[in-house]
């Protein structure tokens, strides 16, 4: 099986998904074809060997080939031929815009190409927070409370309880995200957040609350669960801090917590999962407050995909390679046409 | 302003957006382009003189020029070069699959191509009608109850009180749709749902309610919006009674409700179209019952986009073509890979 991961993006998470990719190097045992897309949107074939961080910040993945999207491929122009890039499935690996909001999703679709990562609605579901409350409460799933602003409307904000959290209504890896404790504190996070996003999501900061991480998938109608992880919190997890665990590899230790917790964040990632976000392994983040499992977030591409948090990711990558939702087909037979038609 | 119209697609929809695309040849004024998606997913440029159901009943249509998507353009190749086809803008008007589901609003997005249609979230929540209720929900937007049901999981369902309307999960124009009034008609109804979809919806059906359909845009901040329509039904709209109207551009007669309820109506459409609608030219379809709104669905390319409903519809979509949403343009300065390597 090769895999054609495809990473970059034009979002605030573009980098973090070149980390990404280049942490799963490692990681996966599958022959592996590097596909970058960069902010001109274009697509590059980078070499295996020329995977670092350097190659992009000083734009040398320009003198690599570009590539054109083409039906069922991606293929390369040389001086007599357009060449067809050899690969089975593709690996999507673009945190944020273009990768986490249903543009690949749909790219992928359209051009008959096989993909592991979130389908469109996933994408919608996950990428926009106030969708997220939607989707969970319509679940039966607890979130905390929450209100949206626009940036038209911020003169409307009005807090009556701090601290609060604050953070744009579409982007992940914290990136904007404040916490506010006070009102003196709040035109700086409300200034930061909107940089970023013209909505903003406003709930309550508990601080004693816990925070448990559960990644997974469905394969074969049955779900593969990582190990349930308690992110360390230096107050909440900063971008900088995210961002070098976006890298990680290293196995890190299950959370200590009950059974009856493990089961409830167990059933509600199944709830959350099924059926739409199918051929995705995504991580969805809990808090637990007085033994009530809360929903925070949906990650549909989460950082270097949460390989550290499963027993055997290689394996788990190559089952759902084989496990991915068809496409219906359609016959279009023109019934109705001809009904008109004789009608006429 | 010259306007691409694209249609076809690939759904049990596509007759009705050949018709809907026919329908508008005579009501906008603009220079006009039909750029036809047939089943195989080929772009086809269709004459306009050749603009009439025949033309693609019979096939007739792959005699025309083939046309690939490329940046800001579609275009097509001739013996000695690769010639732009020329337009201002792309008016999506194929309804389900790749129209109506983010497929073609994220391939213009990702080809820099302007189009009036909704964008990938304004998709999902209507082609969804789960995701139209939980968005709903959080909009404080009154639906009426209703249960959703895989087939894997048909055995089931149990209805207590009848009539109960059954759906389609994700399909429009009352396709799969039957009203069950008693226990014995159920088993068949769901055949009918499930051969189209394998998630359905059920609610109640409910014989004295009055439906109301209100179209509209949002333009420089200030809504526009059609007259509202009491749809005629034989029960309720079947697809055949649909796939007519969808032709249809003689204007209708306004229904005749009470001011609070027209306000209501218009409250509620603005609450759902707010912000993640812009760019399109939508129908909600709304309840009332006892002096209470109900939402029932969004559609969110209307059959020949109501174009009947509007006083003026071709100034609407020159005035919208002028005011579409703009992507944020995101500057990528690869800080944190610095940092990271400074560091190492």
């Amino acid at each position: 099986m090769k895999i054609a991961i495809v990473f970059g993006g034009i979002s605030y998470e573009h980098e973090i998904s070149i980390v990404s990719s280049i942490a799963l190097k490692d990681v996966l045992k599958n022959d592996l074809i590097y596909i970058f897309l960069d902010e001109q949107k274009d697509f590059y074939h980078i070499p295996n060997s020329n995977m670092q961080t350097s190659t992009f910040s000083t734009k040398e993945y320009k003198k690599y080939d570009k590539l054109t999207l083409n039906k069922q491929t991606f293929s390369k122009k040389t001086f007599i031929c357009t060449k067809k890039i050899e690969f089975d499935i593709v690996l999507n690996l673009v945190h944020g815009g273009y990768g986490e909001d249903g543009v690949l999703a749909s790219l992928f679709d359209f051009f008959d190409i096989r993909f592991i990562g979130p389908r469109v609605e996933a994408c919608s579901i996950s990428i926009n927070k106030f969708l997220t409350k939607s989707y969970s409460n319509s679940l039966g799933i607890n979130v905390l409370d929450y209100k949206i602003y626009n940036k038209s409307k911020s003169d409307e904000i009005n807090i009556k309880n701090y601290p609060v959290i604050i953070k744009p209504l579409k982007l992940g890896s914290s990136i904007g995200v404040s916490i506010v404790n006070k009102k003196d504190d709040l035109q700086y996070a409300l200034d930061s957040a909107f940089e970023f996003d013209n909505d903003i999501l406003i709930e309550p900061f508990i601080n004693n609350i816990k925070e448990y991480n559960l990644a997974g998938c469905k394969i074969d109608d049955e779900f593969i669960f990582s190990i349930i992880e308690e992110p360390k919190k230096n107050n909440f997890l900063d971008f900088d801090k995210k961002y070098l665990d976006f890298s990680s590899t290293k196995k890190v230790s299950p959370a200590t917590i009950s059974k009856q917790i493990e089961n409830q964040l167990k059933n509600n990632f199944k709830k959350i999962y099924n059926t739409i976000f199918e051929g995705s392994i995504i991580r969805c983040d809990f808090f637990v407050l007085d033994d009530t499992v809360y929903l925070n977030e949906i990650n549909s591409i989460p950082g270097s995909m949460a390989n550290y948090l499963f027993e055997d990711f290689n394996d788990l990558i190559n089952r759902l390679c084989l496990n991915l939702p068809r496409q219906e087909s359609i016959n279009i037979r023109y019934d109705y046409i001809s009904k008109i038609n004789s009608n006429k």
